[in-house]
């Protein structure tokens, strides 16, 4: 062992699993350590220091040692600066770039830590006004957005990531999710804590962003998404030009899908009304034109539109139609998205996976998500991504959205 | 064609199909028809009747004919009397013994039509009083309950099977049924309809089964469950050591699987609490026993003990303790559950495959059924026993059970 | 009962249920009818015939009936001519437009029966030619390619369904479907069937499109994917921007989603091969430039380029990148693939269910599919779209597609 | 903080979380700890160990930290006696006796460490020997096998309880389990690690015993099973009625469930062939007898016989018949499972949740289970039982079993 480097861990370093993630990776890549200090918080909400030197047998497996632990939180206590590239080309990033995680992120930039605004995971890390008076600044860019002579972060000089703690008390909105996702939990309860964590967020003027799929609308679910709507807990939807077209559908002949949600009747015909749904919102112009014109008098987009809140339908090769107000370009689409969850302060995806995947990939790791689905494999799926703040909750969106609005509401 | 026969089919013969199967099951096997008589009722509640001539090329292919119509519902003109034949040992049947549907069914003896008495699938008919004083009788008989001498339906001869009708009228308690299983279909509209339908069967004096899962007490669902036994909306309850235990558990630590169901906490020894449950109740002698002995106050168990409700646990290998009450031998439990199926109009099955085909089983296909799974495969599987009567939710039994007690009781 | 219309049935209305269907539909709209003439065809190839006369109390209630028989494919047997409306604007159809079946279907214009090109669900017809010199034809136009004053059919008369016999015959290749979708079903002898129809639409000349989602890869068939590409079996390939991510990270990186394939080792750094593949392809300028530069040597993209396979890869709005193949507009992209779905004479969909829906939405009834997915939601979904032609198996994709190609090739 | 306490860690403490798990328990329960020792294993096969001292505010908080860090496998590293009570009554254990986990574990009589045997969950410890000349011995009981004044385990102090270890070399045979449970993975691969770790038990002259399901027969993988059986790769099957009664249909009529497997036809009469093979075996007496009276030639209980394979049938309530071998009483049935679990090197569970859940239940941690399911939901459920070596594949078992029958044989 002839090289070594001095490593930081900070914060619940314990509960969170990141120690022994670090000890794993040094003795899994052939290297060693030693513990030079190592302070355990004592109290629930106090956060843990360790400090460790790092011994490889040559450089490379030095480096790829420190990689691995900055991965997971774990930084160099004598950082360098960041690398920084010009990219040869539009959309082309420098050989070599720094691919982002979703956890909050600086890069130091002539001896300063930078803090990366809007992180998000899979992206590139561009650096601004390097050099030049004023502020420096550094950006998460998708890498269809990089320009030419962007100086973007490459190696892994330089960075340090810091994943959201999973505090130890169990007692706050979230405290539920220990314990992995399953069917067989207590679902009425479960839904009280979200309603309570939604509560808190709108309490403290947050941000929620309502992510459904059409299963809100068949299941019968949409009157009581309509009522959160309305009564202010939503600021923002995202979905597809199917939900919007079933909940348009359902305003105008009171099917979903051809059935009558309340008398459960399948009118004849009936399996054509969400292509004549489609073709009136295209005769009107859009659905706030439907709304203006009179012809959308209920359901979630209408109080979408009466209230105001930041909709955006997002097109998929799926899609009837599509509606004049679905975004058909899937990159713009997602721009619109990314833009949504940055501001998101909660997240609530109700039976979607396609749309539910789009958004998690552009939330940071602290953000608050809820996801329910019917099916524990999507629910998996989605919890599967490094959120520190994700709960899921296998159930029926057909009796959790009236469940949850009786909650709030009542 | 040489040979023929004539048979006669009547009741809802077009909405159910049946007229469908006949025709193919004769062109299947290589026979040919007349139509001779084709009523059609022309009113939703009116029956069809028609009659047909089969032809075919031989003896051999006119029986196979026939028998397979008869599976069907569709009887030959000119019975002929069923053959019988006396079991050769105790639990061996005769060679060639007639293995019943689950539909009503008579059989032909001297002459006289006898309806089959606890008609379930893949049993036996045994008939009784042959040639004696008094009543010619047939019952359904299982497999093992057989007797030597016995006298056992033989063939295909002398045998008359009716299934229920399934009635075109779709705006009955049960109408929704049609379309299948799916989770995207409203829910709140279709427990109230289940709601509906059991209020009706119990204001007509009905008998209400309901057959649980340990994922009732789990999903937090128990209280709800607890509240209709004692307001009379449960008559008999078929479950398992499993969920009586994780009941009884709930009653004596607030625990259901080591979690708390209300406060969501993981109180510390919590995963021990069944086992320690099982002791409990073994110390006493009994649910029962526990409470008189004011052991257990309160829970599904409880109130079934306080409310005389008929009770069967069913052992099972997977079963820890087991409880006193378990009853271990899977054949006497089938009995057991044999006579709750019985005396059943309607049933209500609630997160468990494995009792829930065990009352299947036994179920006449006239008894209504209600299935609850969160798993579609479940659902369907529990369905496709030819009840024309069932009907499938895929929800959660955690916000089912507290909706329909809330539409029942409130 | 005042008022009446003929119409006529015939293929194998019995086997498919249309004979049961048309009654049902009669009785259910408050109508009567008399069978004027009813020809059964007696061996399993010759077609059945009937002719009905449906009596209705007024005229609303017998269009209403001829409307919803006309569904089935039970045509008027006194026709007129269809209605045709000029379209007022680009992409909004006229009110009352014919929503399209994916059934082939004739349009009667100045007497003469037309055939409807390409058909497709949910579609429109446009007819042109007429009056003019030279022929008459109508195609079926997606909603938005309506363009102002195509002529386009309203109402319902002057329309003629046929859905595609489902024949009775069992033996032939795809007569295994019978009996729904399960996983509890002969696997290696299903695949071996599978097999058989391919070598068999093959030897015709026909056209086999696959459809293939990222399981695909993960689960390791990718080897035997690329193996049917180079020997012939595969004419087109629709899939996403993961697919072919995933399937150029495996060829650059031996790894997809980050896990070697063989030797199911997870190197270090290699959660971050999918992103570093896309910028490979990036700078090359495609998946074909990165084949000619020698950067991508094996793999299904790989064979596909080698052997000219017709490649669409369509985005959605979870793709990182995405990839300069990628059809980022969903319009555009269903473009594409409604082509490819239109030249398949057998389509296999492998483990996608949104590129298999947007396939599925614009294949006629009369095109051979095969879904196969581990999931019996999705295969039952998949199925659920009214294929007379499609077969599901619930099976896992990483052994079906290596015993598919040991069946064809070994 | 007044009290204190020295535990001890040994083994691959890092890599397995236990010393995760014991800085948070110690925090959790209001404790506190300094590290006295703590020597970290430098190559991946030597083991770690740590001694802390646990300080808490009084005893009760103390013995609630101690008993926590036991269940982990953290023990005093100054042991008491353990504290032995006799049992008042037959079938009743003392009140506070300790329930098992089903990790291997010690107990301290007269200063003595005694392991105990046949270690399995959620039973009690009975010591033997106590004070008497000859040895004394320590055995894992269920609780309805304990007699009045077994000498029973009561408290927590002299227990000793040795996790096994999870090593970090991922290249073993079982190294591929890393990353959960998904029906993504390459399952080829995969299937081939199976057959080694399979091919390597047998090699030591190991155990190998099959836990089956019905689905085994339905999917066609029973042939491939009876070869690995002839083949010498069995030595214990568990399963019960229903899957020894399609073998036994298989053989005689050759279909399962009513479907020929391999010309995947459903011959007429086919669905009661599974009540006709029963009443063959119960007419034989048995299948031994049945193989000896030449009706039972071929299939999987053919192969047992044949073989001497160790065979349980365990009842349900689900069974048809039941066969004359199945042991109807659940208790006398779970019995002779643990018996076999307890003889195993190697369990491979195909397609059943019930047996399957039965057999996991009185294995100890350290056997070596492999789970096959095409349902995640069940492979999870599965694996959530604590075992250090269980692995699971979502994948097909009617292509899993002649894929690993291949990779073994050919």
């Amino acid at each position: 062992m002839t090289v070594s480097r001095t490593v930081e861990l900070e914060g619940h370093i314990i509960d969170s699993g990141t120690m022994q993630r670090c000890f794993e990776v040094i003795m899994d890549l052939g290297g060693d350590f030693d513990v030079e200090a190592f302070d355990v918080g004592h109290h629930k909400d106090e956060e843990s220091y360790a400090r460790l030197r790092v011994l490889a047998p040559d450089d490379a497996a030095l480096q790829s040692i420190v990689h691995e632990l900055h991965q997971s939180g774990v930084n160099p206590a004598d950082p360098e600066d960041a690398t920084l590239t010009p990219a040869p080309a539009d959309r082309v990033v420098p050989a070599g770039f720094y691919s982002t995680t979703n956890h909050p992120t600086a890069v130091r930039v002539e001896g300063e830590w930078v803090e990366v605004a809007d992180i998000e995971m899979d992206c590139a890390v561009v650096v601004e006004g390097v050099g030049e008076e004023g502020e420096t600044t550094a950006r998460t860019q998708v890498l269809n957005g990089i320009e030419a002579d962007d100086l973007v972060v490459t190696g892994e000089a330089g960075i340090r990531v810091r994943p959201p703690d999973r505090p130890r008390d169990a007692s706050g909105p979230f405290g539920f999710m220990r314990g992995g996702v399953s069917a067989e939990r207590p679902s009425v309860s479960r839904i009280r804590t979200v309603a309570e964590a939604l509560a808190e967020v709108k309490a403290d003027g947050g941000n929620v962003l309502v992510v459904a799929g059409p299963a809100v609308i068949h299941s019968g679910a949409g009157d009581a998404l309509a009522r959160l709507v309305r009564e202010g807990y939503v600021d923002a939807l995202s979905a597809g030009n199917g939900f919007a077209t079933h909940d348009v559908e359902r305003g105008l002949y009171g099917t979903s899908l051809g059935m009558n949600i309340e008398t459960l009747e399948h009118p004849r015909k009936g399996h054509k009304h969400h292509i004549y749904a489609i073709s009136e919102i295209v005769r009107a112009g859009g659905i706030a034109e439907a709304v203006d014109d009179g012809i959308v008098t209920e359901g979630v987009m209408y109080e979408c539109v009466a209230n105001d809140v930041d909709v955006v339908l997002a097109g998929s090769i799926r899609d009837d139609g599509p509606l004049p107000d679905t975004i058909t370009d899937t990159v713009e689409a997602q721009n619109e998205i990314r833009r949504q969850a940055h501001e998101a302060d909660m997240v609530v995806m109700l039976s979607t996976l396609l749309h539910s995947v789009a958004v998690g990939n552009c939330l940071p790791s602290s953000t608050r998500v809820v996801c329910v689905d019917i099916n524990p494999a999507t629910v998996t799926q989605l919890l599967d991504r490094g959120s520190a703040q994700a709960v899921g909750l296998v159930t029926d969106v057909g009796t959790f959205v009236p469940t949850l609005a009786d909650e709030l509401l009542d």
